[in-house]
């Protein structure tokens, strides 16, 4: 049975552009674009798309890859300081001459509608949810409470580690009450794991890591990876083998927008938050 | 085998002595307590014991159980503006009427010596570590690598959830390479996953909760239950039958110390960053 995170993702996008029509002032989301890295090129397009289709605005700064540092810096500084902005993002990669932890300490968390400063992974780790929880670990636990899928009582393996995903989304769901095992590159047998586990979520970045024998039938597979195989997107679970007997979330095309549709909500919430409409 | 916590606390202390003996300037360890919970006063009078005995002073602020919270904000705010003081800590709990984490959020974090603040949990999140992790997570770490014990390719399972030790702790044997599993009071069957673990924590203050049958032979168990059965210290690890074949720290009377041990080492790692010694 397939998670259906695109219908998801309409639906959050339908609801919004409703409440936003009855706003007196319209939000604005701003982003922070370093270079040309074709993924960020597009993530920003869909940023910019979404945002618009719920009558939202959308503002790009653009640098080139060369920019020095210390004008970024200088940004969020400005951004920090001009209260007519109430959030920003700053997407991510930077380019490889700039610290990007620097830069995202320098950000006001009160701004950081990514969630990714230091304050807002404190309010994570202390269940002190609010419109500031980070966007992908944010709709995996979305896309659960539609299909009505509680975390008590449930066995999850996270594979991955990342900053982004696989760590935000294990505090996620430990503060949940799920038993959460969390495996990376060096775990010795990742399907000792996955076969005893209700719900798995891979955000590996391997090509088909999870395979048929690993994991045991009905399992919640959600599927966080993007890999390109071949000129062709692949995930990191093998859906043509286990779509069948499980609840599945397709494999790639929809990620981004749902990890979208969360950003363009959190801009409303916080929006809603800051002018009191 | 036993894991000597005791003896690992000693070296700890010793060595700190000769480091302190050649300060030009003593490090101070001040601690805020409120009412007279038994618990906390055995720490304090722990804190004090061992920060005299590695020639550091100690000061005690305490107020009384029915003290105001505004008082206690106002010391705290006295605290972050006073340049002699580089560091403090605030003895948990507090009294019910006292929001303790608005308390928390407003110390310095970089006079969080006891690393519980949002930007401090954000360090350790990023592995930004330094001095201000805080003591448990910490002195768990410091006695696996006291033993040679690398987390790289370990299943490890933690049980209990808390702010100061489970979670803090997944997060940093996450970092380390871990395979990590966190269990609570939701959590189907605890044993699937001791059985296959070559590290078991218990955090979970459930007296004796850690049978044999639950472990393979050679775990190495890591007991931070401290439980009271009949007048009686009990850990959360069924010590009389576990201590054979495996790894383990011995019945409470020793967490306590190797967890003060890691405050007065962190409080003078702060004192010779803050004061260049």
């Amino acid at each position: 049975m397939i998670l259906d995170w695109k219908k998801l993702a309409q639906k959050i996008y339908d609801e919004l552009k409703i409440k936003i029509e009855k706003l007196n002032k319209k939000p604005t989301l701003v982003a922070i674009l370093v270079g040309n890295n074709p993924a960020s090129l597009t993530y920003i397009k869909q940023k910019r798309k979404f945002a618009e289709y719920v009558w939202m605005n959308f503002e790009l700064i653009h640098y080139e890859g060369n920019i020095e540092e210390e004008i970024v810096l200088a940004k969020i500084e400005e951004l920090n300081n001009n209260s007519n902005i109430s959030w920003y993002i700053v997407q991510l990669p930077l380019s490889e001459h700039i610290d990007s932890q620097k830069i995202i300490d320098r950000i006001d968390p009160k701004k950081d509608v990514d969630g990714f400063t230091k304050e807002n992974i404190g309010k994570l780790f202390l269940k002190e949810e609010n419109w500031l929880l980070s966007c992908t670990p944010k709709w995996i636990k979305r896309l659960l409470d539609e299909y009505n899928i509680n975390l008590k009582w449930k066995n999850v393996t996270i594979i991955g580690k990342s900053n982004i995903v696989g760590k935000p989304l294990s505090l996620l769901f430990i503060n949940h009450s799920a038993t959460v095992t969390v495996c990376d590159i060096f775990t010795q047998d990742i399907s000792e794991h996955t076969l005893k586990s209700d719900i798995v979520i891979s955000a590996a970045w391997v090509p088909h890591l999870i395979k048929e024998n690993m994991i045991k039938k009905w399992t919640i597979l959600i599927d966080v990876g993007y890999n390109i195989v071949d000129g062709k997107m692949v995930g990191d679970i093998d859906f043509p083998n286990l779509e069948k007997d499980n609840y599945i979330t397709p494999v790639p095309g929809w990620v981004w927008p749902l990890t979208v549709a969360m950003l363009i909500e959190n801009t409303y919430l916080a929006h809603i938050q800051v002018w009191n409409e």
